[in-house]
């Protein structure tokens, strides 16, 4: 999506270890127009007829499933991660390591909010190791229910990923992949 | 709100410790067709064309706050809690007691995404000792913006965070106001 790259080149910064910081439109500061543009460009990708359930994870990927949730008039839900008070029933559970907090963490869904009926989409606004992917793709499992695709808004594609589903011949589609980052040039894939 | 406390009253559930129990549709699965009705009954009550900025704090406020930033074109920021990697610039902090994690959490923005020509409205899911919503205050307080309110989807008002608010004179808007939450009984505020 050319607006978004452009977005990336524009405003994104580099970081040492390859870190990309969007910050200031996408995971901290949100542009929700942008989004509700993103959300038309997956629509053009996904049969959003068939999606009865679009799955997210806390934190910085609701806001893009929110605005796609809202444009498309389909329930959201949100995995959480480890373990709060307020979860009392049957859960969902994955367990999947954070490069970001540099520890393993527990996603999880209530069980009765994930059926075997849904057909999912899962979203998420970065793709990078796709840890976070894997441990929703698990809940979906647990579900049994059925994984209709994955929409991610920038993917870090020499992180491999992304690459991971494609080959297990999943149905991802990426808005932005970044093939290389370094300070001062970032390469997107064709 | 009716619409709001309809579903509290069919779909809530109440647990020990008077916790509220609202993730069919509210912070975990979302039903983001509502949010945009939330969004309505906000903007009858602040003056939209004053906002410049809409904050709210990860993770389940980003819903609500994503629906009203796409319904009034309004940029959304939203504060982080601890610290990441991928935050490195200047920042405004504050410390908060989260209830939920039994912890201090620090929450913080990105000092360059909140300016002193800042207008604000900060919004959040649920309100009840208030601390979170402390928080955000610290940090329009730090950026030196505009408190313009505080919008909320559901206080517990028998926990005194949002008369708090209101004894200082904040424009504080709770769609739904809980003043006794018992197993069996939910008691709102006229």
């Amino acid at each position: 999506m050319d607006e978004l790259k452009t977005r990336i080149l524009t405003e994104g910064k580099i970081l040492p270890g390859n870190i990309i910081k969007v910050g200031s439109f996408l995971n901290h500061q949100v542009d929700t127009a942008l989004m509700g543009r993103m959300a038309d460009e997956f629509a053009k990708h996904f049969d959003i007829s068939r999606i009865t359930k679009i799955l997210t994870i806390e934190a910085s990927g609701i806001a893009l499933a929110t605005v796609c949730s809202f444009k498309w008039g389909i329930p959201l839900l949100f995995a959480k991660k480890a373990k709060s008070d307020n979860i009392e029933n049957g859960l969902f559970c994955s367990e999947i390591y954070s490069y970001t907090y540099k520890k393993n963490v527990t996603v999880m869904v209530e069980s009765e909010l994930l059926k075997s009926t849904d057909h999912v989409l899962i979203m998420d606004d970065f793709l990078a190791n796709g840890e976070a992917i894997r441990g929703l793709t698990d809940l979906v499992k647990e579900a049994g229910a059925t994984l209709e695709g994955i929409g991610i808004a920038v993917e870090k594609g020499f992180q491999g990923g992304g690459d991971r589903f494609r080959k297990m011949g999943i149905d991802i589609y990426s808005l932005a992949v970044i093939d290389s980052a370094e300070v001062g040039k970032i390469v997107f894939r064709n």
